[in-house]
């Protein structure tokens, strides 16, 4: 499977004296600095998983080249049971709003110059040539990868949401793109995602890997009744006792890969699945990857469930309003104590990427500082 | 004085409609539709102010276009007490590092596309021509602006920081910046500010404003000792027993705006005066102003208090780690229970305008969705 190496922190002494000399008093830039340090410390081990011989004086600049959103989407079978405000055909009727540009994500990843590129992973009806724009082909225009495991998945109330073939599939599919992405030179990836009713899956994911009970899993998703949520709970459950007497729930550190394989299988997406194995592929090359909201959360724990030092590579971008998102980002800081928390607040529950999309410019605004602010010798500043 | 005229808000259920039908569920782009709303009413207001016969229908796209950043640097006659870490000379020696591009808030300009604007207010010792790089004519280099209304100000534990006719020469100045500026098409104005020891003044017109008794107003600035502490909040206990025979203290709403400007000239700075004028002038021309932290919102609470219909125009970048800072925004929640929370907290305490140039991309994105996203109409999308 992927490896992932932990992050060489080593350097975090001479990086932090770095920032330190900086014209600034110590620590004022707060949470940037904590993050220039993260950046920093991906940024050399990147280059050290290149080049055995390393000087460590070189400290060299901090780039965040070509920053690329990937919205990936697909159906979900469980959607049959009503627990959603909108029918599934509105998942596809997004991802064309996607390619032409008129979604909330295309609006944010224009203001802040970031490409973008749509990952079909299964939405009930593929997209056919005829109906992505000609300006598909322009540069950060939004394009469209299929990589398709199949017409939505099953309804995991009553049965596996895929097979185990399928989430090889989809770790192949994915684990290729990522690699393709990053030696084409992108340096930071942004996840995002569509899919009407994968709040359900993202719920029952976090029900079975953490402690949390269904109850504090579940949200109003983008806005659903008292009686649907119910029904989702409920529905849940029966999922989880299905699962149960294969699969030890509650607690992840008792899980072998195998067994999360089997996990995503039974309650996962297809795009689930396909970001698991971004986030796993990003991190064993040492590229930091901006995570959205509680359903781009739920595809981390996975990652990190699988590979604990996932963790050193993510920037949570924001906490969203779905309180089961405040309780998964709890769940993070468990895991790994050192985990930054979130950069934004803003009462967010929308998904699709829009979260990490507007972090960035925070993130590019670490490295900024890091690169170019004077030292207090440079400016002659006494202090 | 400078009169602001209150925002007209009947468009609001226009504006909010437009909102709505975009591609989203309704309210899940949360603070950034706020934003966006508040941003429409500013722009609607400023064409009002220009032009009686506005169509109803027009609905015109909302633009922020040249983004300007004006750092108010002075000097404060009470570091002679050493409440601060660093000597009053490292005031200019930051300006000059503003100028030559090394400072924090010129790499988030940079990073961020602001056009940035030095103004010395009075700083100890103006800078000569020859100290300005060459560079400084381009577009986007840092520009500096001569507005002095002396050699820094007096001691303020012993005597009026600066008489009142200081005051008054400082609003004229910067009314008359401030006019020039938006005339020339800037739609966004940002504060900043640079002065040794300027919290001491901020934290004296905090006390004197505010329920808030001294030690709640003082903070440990970019970093003080507990003695120098205990020394600032006697001295500023001392200053406010100066005045309090001629002005009343604690209730704002008890003050005539001759009142307020003695007040600013017993206890401001002459950065602090200069960034009141601007506030109020620019939200005379109803054009937002993005509020950096504690200094800049010290400012726009004299502001305020000249002028209640002030608040209307400001957007709240960020919330620092001062506590003093989280009070103060929680008083400008008392005055106008509209005003939005601030969109960020990242744990900064610079000053510089560095939250606010920090939270513009956020800013710009709610005009961006605003004016771009779909509607359901548009992109076919079924709910």
């Amino acid at each position: 499977m992927i490896q992932v190496t932990p992050l060489d922190k080593s350097s975090g002494q001479d990086i932090q004296l770095t920032i330190d000399v900086k014209t600034k008093p110590i620590g004022a830039l707060g949470q940037l600095e904590v993050l220039a340090k993260k950046l920093q410390l991906i940024s050399s081990q990147r280059i050290k998983n290149t080049n055995e011989f390393v000087s460590k004086e070189m400290n060299p600049r901090l780039t965040l080249a070509n920053p690329t959103m990937l919205v990936f989407a697909a159906d979900h079978g469980i959607n049959e049971e009503g627990l959603s405000i909108a029918p599934s055909e509105v998942t596809r009727q997004m991802v064309l709003n996607f390619l032409h540009g008129g979604a909330a994500i295309n609006c944010f990843c224009r203001s802040n110059d970031i490409n973008l590129t749509v990952v079909d992973c299964g939405i009930l009806t593929a997209v056919s040539s005829n109906e992505i724009p000609e300006t598909a082909t322009k540069k950060l225009s939004p394009r469209l990868v299929e990589q398709r495991l199949g017409e939505g998945t099953k309804n995991f109330a009553k049965e596996a949401a895929m097979d185990e073939v399928q989430v090889k599939q989809g770790f192949t599919f994915a684990k290729k793109l990522t690699e393709k992405l990053i030696s084409d030179g992108i340096e930071i990836i942004l996840l995002g995602e569509m899919g009407i009713a994968n709040t359900s899956s993202a719920s029952a994911l976090m029900a079975a890997l953490t402690p949390y009970n269904v109850e504090q899993c579940v949200g109003r998703g983008t806005g659903i009744s008292d009686e649907q949520i119910s029904k989702k709970i409920e529905l849940i459950n029966k999922a989880l006792q299905r699962i149960t007497p294969s699969i030890p729930l509650n607690d992840a550190s008792l899980l072998t890969e195998r067994q999360l394989q089997v996990l995503l299988s039974e309650l996962g997406g297809f795009e689930i699945v396909q970001m698991v194995a971004t986030i796993l592929t990003a991190a064993s090359q040492s590229i930091p990857i901006v995570i959205d909201g509680f359903i781009v959360s739920i595809a981390a724990l996975v990652a990190v469930c699988m590979q604990a030092n996932v963790s050193d590579y993510l920037i949570f971008s924001h906490v969203s309003k779905e309180k089961a998102h405040q309780l998964l980002l709890m769940e993070f800081k468990k895991l790994n104590s050192e985990i930054d928390p979130p950069l934004l607040d803003l009462g967010l529950r929308l998904g699709e990427g829009t979260g990490a999309a507007l972090a960035l410019p925070i993130i590019e605004a670490a490295a900024s500082f890091y690169n170019d602010m004077a030292s207090f010798t440079d400016a002659g500043v006494s202090v």
